[in-house]
């Protein structure tokens, strides 16, 4: 009879599994991501290694038999959480950061990611041409093309977890992976265009590149500029109302507007988000406040500290440790991991000016994170005349090539800052 | 040639279609709760009304031909959003109430909870047998459980918005709607079991009905006595580490883990919330707080700030006012929103205490919300020996009471308390 009601029951539950999974997902991971930061920072580590490594050691698990917790591998509200908070992530470094000090060090940026771009494709295209001979150069510049793209997400965090966002080095990083992204999508979108047409007979156009250079630019150029301008005169109506948490709505809709488009246009939403935290921050928002109304960056923390640890364990759930040891697939991956780690160190010698810490600039530029993971994943799906882009062993590859930047970067960045301060002591 | 492109961005794209689609959904709805919330209270109205009244206008521009943003319904992520923002709203509200004093009222929760039972399923089941004479007493009876469920959440937002949340009255409605939720399950159960037991020719025994109560009034007295005990030596220790933000964490944990088991026992994970907010309520947080660390409960505000809104919002847009002129249910709907409002009235009497606002009592009570949909949804997918117990009419009827019950309440509510204000003048 207990079974009855319980039959009841269960039909009684149905209506949420989602939330039901996602409550427990949430349960599990908000105390382990909290406390394994902490446990990283009393090792010395940024917490942001913490959080991956304990979402590493959860997700796997299964190697020595419990797989009680593999749901939060694939939990689908716990993937729209951690997007929403390496979104809310980079709103709020754009937020502490300043458009000013940004086209400072412009140059500097443009110069950094465009060797960032060019000596990881160069190099990928050489390994792959190397370690794969018989395939066709469409798969050599495919594999170049994964090569190119920078995870902005970790060395982000990184730099906030260890206090130097503000430094001159992590200004000419987050302008330079926004500026990787435009060049990853543009490359992205040669390359395959160019598979495309080969495999149809015709060609990828001129044109067409330049129409993607427009949007990306366009968009970009015309939100700042646009924002900046517009975003005051709203604030100033809006500050009229007297109503409270308004101001805080709206910061939260541009962030998530420009994220949008950014989607939209092909760009990663992270980038619409930094872009959106920078035109906020040109507001003078003490004026529009009410009486005792905390400024909307103060009201994102809350949100920021819950959500954006999700998105770092979720990384670390994401790592097959079981994928890094395939013994048919570790040369490949291990000659792609050496390569996409050299191939952005010359990027520090692209950064112009004086004393300037060019290995940690290096470094910042070393994670592919999901970037990477998206170029694989549209590589499996092309052909060329039936010979298909990546087979599932370069795939594997890529993906292990992709862990271990992300990896190997939060106490790399720690330990070349730290050795920095150091020696100028 | 920008075809080719757009297919590789598009692919590019592929990846994160849920969050696109979120993204667009939060710069919609964001902006538009907010505003119509403050509409709302310029009117004179809870802002929460303002929200509901925008989400059922958004949701219904297809009977005006506009049908571009219907993805809103059904949005997987929104949904997610929208089931936390009530969970935080109640775990919000149970940190701003305290259990001594809802004891003080516990025998007033119990009378009003079980009369709001009793008079619903009695005349439910009458309207019922009238207007349904040829279904058997199995329709009758789930007819009327349905009817029995109070939805807290538009209540306690409500009381919320008016500033009536501390009043003896809103005590009375919080604890009555948390006893409501633990009878509503029994009888689901019963009613269930009983239906399931007929179809299958066997019986529900007294067994499973006391095991089912025996679970729900275990795990809410269970942790509320364990959280009292255990929740402050656990936040001692924690705040040893002195890492801040440790105790909001360890809050929600504790929030989404009460809501959990709550699911879980088949209760609604809002019940779990408000138990975590009233164990909260009891620690001594400003003992454990690091200097400057703002306690959990306002760290918690921006994200019910962000969250809440949009649960009522999606309420509003769920709600189809096509399915409210179908003139064949019309006359069933009528009826059993009449007696769904009238059959909560006689609560306001089971009030013990003088000079109380038993009309107000009465009001809170009224909304079936999605508790009721649950209800019917169930009785939708059972059957015995072939007839089915709730067919498409008697289910779009019932709908029409959750939705009608659910827009009521909001300006009665407010309504009640300024009339009862302005009489005591």
């Amino acid at each position: 009879m207990i079974a009855l009601a319980g039959a009841a029951l269960a039909g009684a539950q149905g209506h949420d599994d989602a939330i039901t999974s996602l409550l427990l997902a949430l349960v599990i991971l908000l105390p382990v991501a909290k406390l394994s930061g902490i446990f990283a920072e009393k090792l010395g580590q940024p917490a942001v290694m913490g959080e991956l490594m304990a979402g590493l050691i959860l997700g796997n698990l299964g190697l020595v038999g419990f797989t009680g917790i593999d749901f939060l591998k694939t939990d689908a509200g716990l993937e729209i959480l951690a997007q929403l908070g390496v979104i809310l992530l980079l709103f709020e470094i754009g937020l502490d950061a300043s458009l000013a000090d940004l086209m400072k060090v412009g140059a500097s940026s443009l110069l950094v990611a465009a060797i960032g771009v060019i000596f990881p494709f160069a190099l990928g295209w050489l390994v792959s041409a190397w370690l794969l001979p018989g395939h066709s150069s469409f798969v050599h510049a495919f594999v170049g093309a994964t090569l190119c793209a920078t995870s902005v997400g970790i060395t982000a965090r990184v730099l906030q977890d260890i206090g130097a966002i503000r430094t001159q080095e992590a200004k000419i990083i987050l302008g330079a992976a926004v500026i990787d992204d435009v060049l990853g999508l543009l490359i992205l979108a040669v390359v395959s265009g160019m598979i495309i047409g080969a495999d149809k007979g015709t060609e990828i156009s001129l044109g067409s590149i330049s129409y993607l250079i427009g949007t990306a630019v366009f968009f970009l150029a015309g939100s700042l500029y646009l924002g900046i301008w517009l975003v005051p005169h709203v604030f100033h109506h809006a500050s009229k109302t007297t109503a409270r948490g308004l101001l805080f709505s709206l910061s939260l809709t541009l962030c998530f507007l420009l994220s949008y488009f950014s989607a939209a246009i092909g760009l990663a939403p992270i980038v619409g988000a930094f872009a959106a935290g920078l035109i906020l921050e040109s507001v003078p928002m003490e004026k529009y406040l009410q009486t005792e109304e905390l400024s909307p960056d103060k009201m994102l923390h809350p949100l920021s500290v819950f959500l954006v640890p999700l998105f770092f364990v979720q990384m670390g759930l994401k790592i097959e440790l079981a994928s890094l040891f395939r013994i048919e697939v570790l040369g490949l991956a291990a000659a792609l991991t050496v390569v996409a780690i050299l191939g952005k160190q010359a990027c520090g010698l692209g950064a112009i000016g004086k004393n300037l810490n060019r290995l940690s600039i290096g470094i910042g530029m070393i994670p592919r994170g999901e970037v990477g993971l998206i170029f694989a994943g549209i590589g499996l799906t092309l052909a060329v005349k039936g010979e298909r882009i990546l087979d599932e062993a370069v795939f594997s590859a890529i993906l292990i090539m992709v862990m271990v930047t992300t990896i190997v970067t939060p106490p790399l960045l720690q330990w070349s800052f730290r050795s920095r301060a150091a020696h100028n002591k």
